[in-house]
């Protein structure tokens, strides 16, 4: 392990530790909240990394298998802790607010930070093309039973079997597609492995159990940290577990962006919504079925249509194949819009 | 005619005898249902072949007209049956529910049948795109009369108003845009004349009877066997008689793409969903005026989004220039999910 | 200054004074209302003619600022006068129409004359898709507060504050992207000056009194004439007031598709669009806190649907890289059909 690994986990124990400091000792909520969302964000960024680093002994298709799988743990916890809360608007806004924080907020830093680095970004793959494409469909098929929801009275009141129906499409989709996803990823410029299989495994072992703690304090001091804070739940799930949620992603694309691969920038930040919506969210649909309440497709109408405008927009401009700073100076403003209506609570 | 042929209006002839016989009968709604489904699908391809050997003895630009005129013939006898019995639900779905079957479902079967034969199919031609583009267009037409009613009060009170400007709209457009389409469809690939003309014109005319009075059968056997069979008036109009109605085109245009023919069999599949919208809609709209109940273009709210939302998908997938079967799974997915969304009555 | 100068100033002087004449002197509201807006029509000319000589003096890029700002001075003046009367139903669909106007109407008719002078016309400069895509994201930062106000109960308490974060947005985005925008838009095609200086500041002078002169009058006969025409305020301020108040870069974006060069000529139309949305907007949402009445960005449904509607197909229809005057025909129709949604008052 390098240096710069040593003290990424030193950070992250320390963080780890802080938040269950805060939890236990019941600090105010808002403090034990942040401290666990960074050390979430943080402890996403190991599962990341530890992930890469096994795929690189893997060979890069049964990687990418286990990348689709491990690296949404983090959220995945959260969520299913969340569940259990009955917290059922955060898990529903997370799942849309990854889409969205990805498609919009993210890739508009890295069309800024890429475009003030080099200028205008020409991009042209037909891979990135591709993903904008499939997240476009698997966002109106998630947006689906809201819609039918919201404006066909004869659907409203099935919205459980429509949910059902829309994430076994979503999880047949996945299962599906992912062997030609994965013939086609083997590009994903996987570095050599840098870590002993060893270590790679503790690291991911530690930092999955670590993510589990964290979620379920994070949990715990969300209600009333928002309450305090004067947000919605809709907004923590929608801003913060989304970003939190998706660190590692996150910040890989807009690194790639600054590198000038804008190409592979987009597939990273496209296809991370991507797994969200074909992967995470029919899991958690089903998984919830272990639960007191359901998790139904049915979201507050206009974060529906957020996901949709936000998938569209992607699409338009990975279409367009150029990107500039300005563009994603927009993109950014779009998502702040779109966060601020949703900050006021019922 | 060749064997195939003969074989083929054998077929057509049983299963209308069967469905004058389920109808006279008096057998259960759902198989004269079901019955009259499969003969219209197989008369509307026997009219389509007919008029394809009009068309090659005509010179390729009547011959454009004539299919316009004859091609959604089967259609067009369903929707005046089904108006003549007040089934305003299903004539609004079934036009609706042709664009997104054709844009959607169809499109989804070409892609996945030609990307599992052929892989990833290229496509660019100019022609595709500005088919794609029109059919927006006209889906955007097609939907304000919705919209203004559902989301804009003071239009409410004037849905036939509308929709009388909308459909003089869409039928000025399509008489505008007629002779432009004719000059450069010459390349539909029309094959020489393999019926004589007397053949051809006993075809298409015992063809276009046997369709009328099986619709009427048809029409007839739908409100009791979709009551059977729990589903709702949308449902049969958006899946059944949308699917039946242009099983031509669907037929052929899936055909194209398993002939590695890709550009061509999206014209084919997008060009029938333009008709629908140009041609059909604004007609049945005017000719209803001669019925008990007017048809109107207010549709059920969600309908007209999933038009929007097809239409709009398509479009992106058209620009894209390149399809896989993945790309295709996930529009029959999206069809899927749209479809089952209307499959509760009122 | 030319003898078409002349003519052209002769003309908009007696408009002017016959504007002025059936203000004072009582005519009929639709007589005032139609001279009115033909007086405006060609003052926007006049200002935008010499704000382009103006131009032509400073250097490419001061003269980008400057045009920002005087080109849609007339609008800028019919709307603080319709603020003051307390029409905001005008001024809101007037903002929006003047998106809509340039986007789908001018756009259309663009290239209706440019396709029957050139046959298909052939657009690929990444400008065009630029500013189509920068037209797309400021549409959906402009339709969020409206969409969040329709579909989303707790946000509808907040339309002012999300209205103001919303124009602050759009304002630091103007300033943000202007520099990249100055000085991508050098190729603006100025031409040499040929009035000089003092004739310049004169006629910008005189024609920018005149605008809010006329515009006063205008407002005046707003009311009592919509109301003899039947029409709705919204109706006034989708159609007439954005065309006259657009009619410049109307008139120059269909001249340039006529000498075949579509590419700018949809540079002209939709940056036209974009200065609206990004400049003009969040100004008079900030001024109108120095009236009795705030406007807010909270429009009706159908205005922020039609807006994200004309800006995607806009989009769609840069991006297709091809125009043909069928296309262009299309166009029209859809702005026929949303105009006539929104004749209909409350």
């Amino acid at each position: 392990m390098s240096r710069r690994d040593l003290i990424e986990l030193g950070v992250a124990g320390a963080l780890v530790t802080a938040a269950g400091v805060a939890h236990f000792a019941d600090a105010t909520p808002v403090l034990s909240f942040v401290v666990a969302a960074v050390a979430i964000a943080l402890l996403a960024r190991l599962v990341g990394g530890a992930t890469e680093q096994l795929g690189s002994r893997l060979g890069s298709s049964v990687a990418g298998v286990v990348q689709s799988a491990l690296g949404n743990l983090p959220e995945l916890f959260i969520a299913l802790f969340a569940l259990h809360e009955g917290l059922i608007g955060v898990v529903q806004s997370a799942l849309v607010g990854s889409v969205i924080a990805n498609s919009v907020l993210v890739l508009g830093i890295a069309f800024v930070v890429g475009g003030l680095r080099h200028g205008t970004q020409s991009f042209d793959s037909s891979r990135a093309r591709m993903i904008a494409t499939l997240t476009v469909l698997a966002a109106a098929i998630l947006a689906m039973p809201t819609l039918a929801h919201a404006f066909h009275a004869p659907a409203a009141a099935h919205a459980k079997s429509l949910s059902f129906i829309c994430a076994g499409v979503l999880l047949a989709l996945f299962f599906l597609t992912l062997p030609g996803f994965l013939a086609r990823g083997g590009d994903a410029g996987s570095e050599p492995a840098r870590w002993t299989l060893a270590t790679t495994v503790v690291v991911l072992g530690t930092s999955s159990v670590g993510a589990a703690f964290v979620s379920d304090w994070f949990v715990a001091a969300l209600r009333p940290a928002t309450h305090t804070l004067g947000m919605s739940e809709a907004f923590a799930g929608l801003v913060v577990v989304a970003i939190a949620g998706n660190a590692v992603e996150n910040v890989v694309g807009v690194q790639l962006a600054a590198r000038n691969r804008p190409d592979f920038a987009i597939s990273v930040i496209v296809n991370s919504a991507l797994q969200v919506a074909l992967l995470l969210t029919p899991l958690l649909v089903f998984s919830s079925l272990f639960f007191a309440t359901t998790l139904t497709l049915v979201f507050p109408t206009l974060l529906a249509i957020s996901l949709l405008l936000g998938a569209g927009i992607t699409a338009l401009i990975v279409y367009d194949g150029e990107s500039t700073w300005e563009e994603g100076a927009i993109l950014v403003g779009l998502y702040v819009v779109v966060a601020a209506s949703f900050w006021w609570g019922a």
